[in-house]
């Protein structure tokens, strides 16, 4: 483990390590005081997420560490025209480990290219955000014991969530857990997770209607159903109630199911349900700080890598994911990895297309 | 005391511990370099405020602790529509303190009822700022010795200046202080104060001119007067230069005369009065500093309370202030304080008056 | 030393104290991460500028001491109509030491009248950046032992590249330097600059070609050239290729050339030179921070001073450099500096012109 660009980037050893430090954090927090005293962490948010950048200031802090870097993009030398590769090369040079947010996909993955200093994502546009899921994670395995033999629903936006996909993704390496896929038709799961969750001996139920399903659960993970996914407003404003969760539709949920969201919510979750025991997703938000603390920790022990900057890549294949962080940092090379859809790109997880090799240039 | 939303929250005996902390402080500043090592103040400015912010941070790294938190309305989850009770309840989750300034007035003691560590209003609208007057009362405590028998002399716009209002109720607490009150007709000091101290038998003169009552006064407290505040800009200009200060109108002032304002000032205050040794309102700026350090280090002791998060209030009441955070933060629940004017909102101190109720909808 | 507005402000002996200084934390950074424990940086920067601001930033936290400020005009006091002299003394209360960036040239050398602590000049407008000269010299020294017997190419605009200027400034200290001037007639060196050399016995040639001279030269300098200088885009498009270093044109250069550029860079270094080993422009912003550590520690030692606030200048003279910090902050004295060209303003270095002695008043 040297990057998290995603939580794939972390065998199941190296998990379950990070979740035991996790856990022995949350139960001895004075332990850990002077733990990064004296490293920096370089944090980088091209994109506002108040949550995400409060939680690992707080968790480097809280390791006796320190924090430097931008919440803003106006402040950031982007705006000067730098690229991402010279940002992040002087930053690893006045950092330890570098957290970074970025509206681009693939983003995390490029920097990580450059980087002498570990780099975690933070989320690449709605590509990864792998702390998110091992908070997720964490919340489960610490209030519920363990992640095997267990119903989950899943609610809400299942089409566009990241987060879902990377839970479900995680999950596979668990016994016996079985989805209830709670979501309108526009919204439904990707075919590729289903065939995903089909390959892996996962079974899952798709369901439309939120309620009916609640009695069966161990845990319901709820999130948040964007108006603007709709074609239009009536078919949102008719069906957005069905996937709000009330106190009055947990009469007959178990005694110790578990009601998580990765928020902030909107109103997908209604208020009355705050105090119930069984809603932990403020809870959630506390143990992702203490996942942070334990992954900043032990990327702290690494040293410093010096990395080589020109790199030649594949000229004649372009991502076909407009948002893909290679249209706008020209200078990376496409790189593809072979999956049985076919080429993707090494960025964002997206299929290349081949095009006419450009002609060369030396002007880099 | 468990959150600091006005002044009023601390009783006369908490607040002479709190002066004596303050003062300990100010002598030996060395003894408290670790006094809150490993402990994470929450710092959110809904609105900029350079002065407050950076006081309160230094204030907290002066105790050996951290801060997080954003200084722009901008960059903070608000935009991405969360309610405050939901920002609170998160920033309470990570941090050990939270100092908050917020547009709207309540805010703070809206935040103060979900919150699971102690809340600092650093400004809620124009309503409350305690930590201004505790830097005030600092000032003339460390400055003068006592409060009691003084006549202090607040100057400028006394009918909107929240600093202004708050230091007489405080000083409703000291034996035989007299106030002169300095202003044009427009911004004369509001009825309610006047009851105020008619009922606490404090000694008042409303003049409407500064030079001639400078011999008489031990205190002298300049306020800014906002060009906004006048019907007419002629009017304003006419006025402006009666309540500036100058070295001039000092000739017959007392050789121990404190001068104050709480910056920032404009030009009610000439340059020329800067290095006159009577002018401390610089060093009340650096008093702010250490009577800061003395709140955070005696609240940073108190242990998280888990605070229930579904309130039930009066909904057939409203409040009439237009910027109070009811308006904005709807789930909040009104309640009410009776007092011989009538019943005021628990969050802002206005009138409430009584609306139908709602019907009941379960969506929360 | 107190201040350091312009390197000048350190003798010989203060700067190679503080080059010995930075070797020693360069070899030994363990030692000094409690070297400012307890001690506080006002960090302002009026402007944005990411790379130095995280360098300075750094640089105190690796120390061990903390950082306040503001990283974006729009969340400072100034904002509110405060002067630049009220808002340094308020900070210069709360901090140890403060950094500032201000787009007005002449700020730095205005902040230091009138703050309590040192005052670093992080860059005031086009005028003066002497932290950057002391990286430079750093990496020079760092890399090649010493800056005598040298022979330096610097590439690009010289005629207003502040960063260039300077650093021909301080090699005036060292033996049998020889310049080789690499630009565009249009971004040729300033003729006072010609004379400086001459008056000190420094070879110089101009030349309008990067490549034919690159095999003679111990240290290329590269700098930007920024469209917006040309009269027209045809020239500037004409031109630009011939101030780009490449790979290829380094076939012949020296195996011990450093390549230095003050960073961010947009093109005029090709990515195809970043793993060239004689490429250290990303080591010089590691060696920035370095010695950036050495003058805080060495500044931080200063103990605070109080200075008079209200001063008197030379009302009948005005300086004619239309960005001069006199021009916003009209209380600032008008002082002077007799050279041989006539009288320089003593905050931004430009002629004075006579005007009328303002009329009188007190109103300050």
């Amino acid at each position: 483990m040297r990057h998290i660009i995603d939580l794939s980037d972390l065998t199941m050893d190296e998990f379950n390590e990070l979740y035991k430090l996790t856990s022995n954090i949350i139960d001895r927090p004075e332990g850990y005081t002077d733990a990064c005293r004296g490293k920096v962490l370089g944090s980088l948010f091209y994109e506002p997420s108040t949550r995400t950048n409060l939680s690992f200031s707080t968790a480097m802090m809280r390791l006796g560490g320190n924090v430097v870097g931008f919440s803003n993009p106006n402040s950031s030398s982007a705006a000067k025209g730098e690229t991402l590769k010279d940002t992040i090369t002087m930053v690893s040079n006045y950092a330890d480990m570098i957290v970074m947010r970025n509206p681009n996909e693939g983003a995390a993955k490029a920097a990580s290219m450059f980087s002498e200093v570990p780099i975690i994502n933070a989320g690449d546009g709605g590509h990864l955000h792998p702390t998110q899921t091992l908070a997720d994670m964490t919340t489960i395995l610490r209030l519920r014991g363990s992640a095997d033999n267990m119903k989950i629903g899943l609610c809400g936006d299942l089409k566009y969530g990241r987060t879902v996909h990377s839970l479900i993704h995680f999950l596979a390496n668990y016994e016996n857990v079985q989805f209830y896929l709670i979501a309108p038709r526009e919204l439904a799961i990707p075919e590729y997770l289903r065939q995903f969750m089909v390959e892996h001996q996962m079974k899952f139920y798709e369901v439309s209607g939120l309620e009916p399903v609640i009695p069966m659960l161990d845990v319901l993970y709820m999130t948040r159903i964007q108006k603007e996914r709709f074609a239009s407003l009536d078919v949102y404003e008719s069906l957005k109630g069905t996937y709000c969760l009330t106190k009055a539709k947990l009469r007959d949920a178990k005694k110790e199911l578990l009601i998580m969201h990765p928020l902030p919510r909107v109103d997908e979750i209604a208020q009355d349900v705050d105090d119930d025991p069984r809603a932990v997703y403020f809870d959630q938000a506390r143990f992702a700080m203490y996942a942070r603390m334990a992954l900043l920790l032990t990327l702290s022990k690494q040293s410093r890598v010096r990395m080589p900057k020109h790199l030649i890549g594949m000229p004649n294949l372009r991502c076909t994911n407009p948002k893909c962080i290679t249209h706008s940092e020209t200078y990376l090379p496409m790189d593809i990895i072979h999956t049985k859809d076919g080429e993707r790109c090494v960025y964002c997880d997206h299929l290349v297309e081949h095009v006419p090799e450009p002609e060369v240039s030396e002007e880099g």
